[in-house]
């Protein structure tokens, strides 16, 4: 008796909301979750609570809930990613039917749904690998979904999934199809090392005001609602202020209370490991995730902070708090470090795209991004239109609009940079965010003095600036040297 | 017959000046190269070569080569890592007798030196991955040699590594047992991560320098070697200002000519991957990477420098030449830079360490680097006493003498970063070594937004201050989540 438009494995938070979330559109949902002998059932705490007289159709073994879905089925697998998703592919793989779709909405790696995608389409079904962003709160009204994988099964899913997104103003959904194979995880990876960028650049200018204005939380909460009505409208810009101004019963500020060790659960460290593996500097969700490293070794912090209790030096008058007009520099330089992380961010989706043949559309994809997901913002239309005007665009730096942006805020960067060394201020991100626009714009960089040291002490040799690119030359520095070079490897 | 002491395959710069070097110290060697048909034989080329009239035996087949060496037959590889040295293990292994020791001499990934060890013990035979270093020159003058891996070859290859191995003033070889497995790569591995943090500072001071004093090369190569009379005496200091004052037949300076894209093979991209796969920042490693992909980025750093030509800010009084004071200034926060590098170098290797069960003595590391090595310098031997004191330091900067160092240097270490962030001067690894500086001494960091922003929009909880460490919480910060945490997967 097959009594459900769709299936939904793994009831966690995002499972769990999604799963309302399908229901409130209109869809019965067959729902499973794995069963623990020791514990009441995951599935009837749902049915009996917040499903409760809902369209759900609760089934407690594998082959009971495939056997509850309409053919061609579509199942969703909301599991933690890693083996979790193959065991699970191996338990339904027996009970599927030809033209089946799996959809898996995890933070999946997207090495491994591209072998998944592969695995599925040889026995005969569809695999769709789904970014989903938004967390609890959008997976419930509405999240950013990113597909990719078995292309052929979109239309099958398409009305689905657009419907549980999240919708812009003119009613378009946050769901497109975004390439084959692992792209739609790859996207969501790239979605969730900004995300870090993000965070971390909010994290430190909430430590910049802190440290540098007389504000309470209640007055930096001010602060971020007031940016919130401009040109950083977004998301977490807005949550920061709710966090700042959040009081526990006992009236404490709880964000005081809430220790500085934050965790992570590794998308932000594959992105990195991504533009690496693309030769495509990412500096920002690298310092970004370092930052959370260091957050975490609270002994060594400790005994760093009372070793070297002060970070200041001369210059006092850095010490005085931030006026109005401070406060302001330091918001125009973080749309400025912003600017120039989704600037690496999008350079490296660039990237992936022309090596894996994706074709990736980056205007739609920073368009399904604009609402549901955790970096929504309005920011993210000026990329659209950037995209959409010039869709070859290698850096959004080199879009008229944000060129302007960065011209008008780049000496509000340097000063808060400046203001941080003086005042012994950790800001990784904005300093790595700098030291990459400097990079960036320098013609004639040092580069040539380490491409010296390696023909020098390795015969490793140099291009030159007077002959074309791909000639290559070995100096014998020092007179002693052969005339073997290093680059062929005659084993 | 046996003849030979030991033998060697791969004549390519390094394997070629290896086999020099051990001839050098009365060994006979076997020396083999893969034969290409289309080519002279590299093996002939060496014995008339460089090789004539030495102790060199060339074999032209593996079976020829195998059977020449003496039993126990020491075997080192000098192959480009990766396939190339399982090919020839699977080459090698049906014409070896047990108890063999094959010494893989290359950039070898640790992981991989891990399953060689375990694959050749099976099958009765030794293996020691050894990281070398020392470029063309130090392989053949003495390198420094880190091998790890089958500890019961240790004494069979002891002498002769020894023996080849650069030499401390007191006599003492730069070759010591790393450990276990991979211990030996994975040491070289992070070599050459603080290799590639070095050269990128040195090439920033040299920007910096050249960008902010009135000098030419050949001035430029006096402050170099000025600098290399005192604590930065390293090869690396020295090389640079030979580098600075080499000039062409035509008179101009080689360097000038040179084109700033450096090249890399590898194992800096390999050090900060295995720092994600610890949790420990390696942030000057990531940046020096980060900035060699940024110079091969030539069109796009074209345009950036048409974009945006001037980096300049209001305060020109930065914009005065530096004195000498100001040159003192630089040579001192490289010295602070490096510091904080070779901290984060030597913290990953403990964490490894413990991680692995190497039980790694950091101080003989840092002695066996001492010559021999690209990174060979007196600064090292402060490393060496610091560990020696205090083997369980979890970092350099807590050690009373580079303490004493960091405090005298760090007001140096902001001026120059200020500097360059007024001048628009680009030196990531300056501004990633003061981040980390002071994001290390800030005992109530900005992650408390991080956690708090994570538990709102991701029921991902935290901890808190006035509670144990290990308790969870979560908020419902908007009052229309649920109780559901993201922590517990149920599936």
């Amino acid at each position: 008796m097959q009594v459900s438009d769709i299936g939904l494995i793994g009831l966690a938070v995002m499972g769990e909301n999604l799963a309302l979330n399908l229901e409130d559109k209109g869809y019965t949902v067959s729902v499973y979750n794995r069963v623990h002998p020791d514990r009441e059932s995951v599935v009837t705490r749902f049915i009996e609570g917040r499903g409760r007289g809902k369209r759900f159709h609760g089934t407690y073994t594998i082959e009971e809930f495939v056997e509850s879905v309409r053919l061609p089925r579509k199942i969703m697998l909301m599991v933690k990613a890693g083996d979790p998703v193959d065991e699970l592919l191996g338990q339904l793989v027996p009970w599927l039917s030809p033209g089946d779709v799996i959809i898996d909405g995890g933070n999946s790696d997207y090495h491994d749904t591209e072998r998944r995608v592969k695995m599925l389409e040889e026995k005969g079904f569809y695999f769709i690998g789904a970014g989903i962003s938004g967390g609890e709160e959008g997976a419930l009204h509405g999240p950013s979904i990113m597909p990719g994988g078995s292309e052929m099964a979109w239309p099958l899913v398409k009305d689905i999934l657009q419907s549980i997104a999240a919708k812009l103003d003119d009613g378009s959904p946050c769901c497109e199809w975004i390439g084959a194979g692992g792209a739609g995880h790859y996207v969501k990876m790239v979605h969730n090392g900004i995300e870090y960028g993000d965070m971390q650049l909010i994290a430190e200018t909430y430590s910049i005001l802190k440290r540098r204005t007389g504000l309470d939380n209640d007055g930096l909460g001010d602060v971020f609602e007031q940016w919130n009505r401009g040109e950083l409208n977004s998301f977490l810009i807005e949550i920061t202020s709710r966090i700042l101004r959040y009081k526990e019963e006992n009236g404490d500020y709880l964000l005081d209370h809430i220790l500085d060790v934050a965790g992570q659960k590794g998308t932000g460290k594959w992105s990195v490991i991504a533009s690496l593996d693309e030769g495509d500097p990412l500096t920002l969700v690298s310092e970004a995730v370092f930052a959370r490293f260091m957050s975490a070794l609270v002994e060594e912090r400790e005994r760093a902070s009372k070793q070297y209790p002060s970070g200041k030096v001369g210059d006092m008058k850095t010490n005085i708090p931030l006026n109005h007009e401070g406060i302001e520099a330091v918001r125009d330089a973080l749309y400025a470090a912003k600017l120039i992380s989704y600037a690496q961010g999008f350079s490296l989706m660039r990237r992936a795209s022309e090596r894996y043949g994706w074709n990736l559309d980056l205007g739609t994809i920073a368009k399904i991004w604009r609402k549901g997901c955790i970096i929504r913002s309005v920011f993210l239309e000026r990329i659209t239109r950037a995209f959409h005007k010039n869709s070859s665009l290698e850096n959004l730096l080199f879009d008229a609009f944000f060129h302007e942006k960065m011209e008008d805020a780049l000496s509000a960067l340097r000063g808060v940079i400046v203001d941080c060394v003086f005042n012994g201020i950790a800001a990784p991100c904005f300093f790595a965010a700098l030291s990459y626009f400097d990079n960036l714009r320098t013609l004639d960089s040092s580069a040539n003095m380490i491409q010296a040291q390696r023909d020098y002490f390795g015969a490793h040799t140099y291009e030159r600036t007077d002959t074309e690119r791909g000639r290559f030359f070995h100096t014998d520095w020092t007179g002693e040297g052969g005339k073997t070079v290093s680059g062929t490897y005659n084993v």
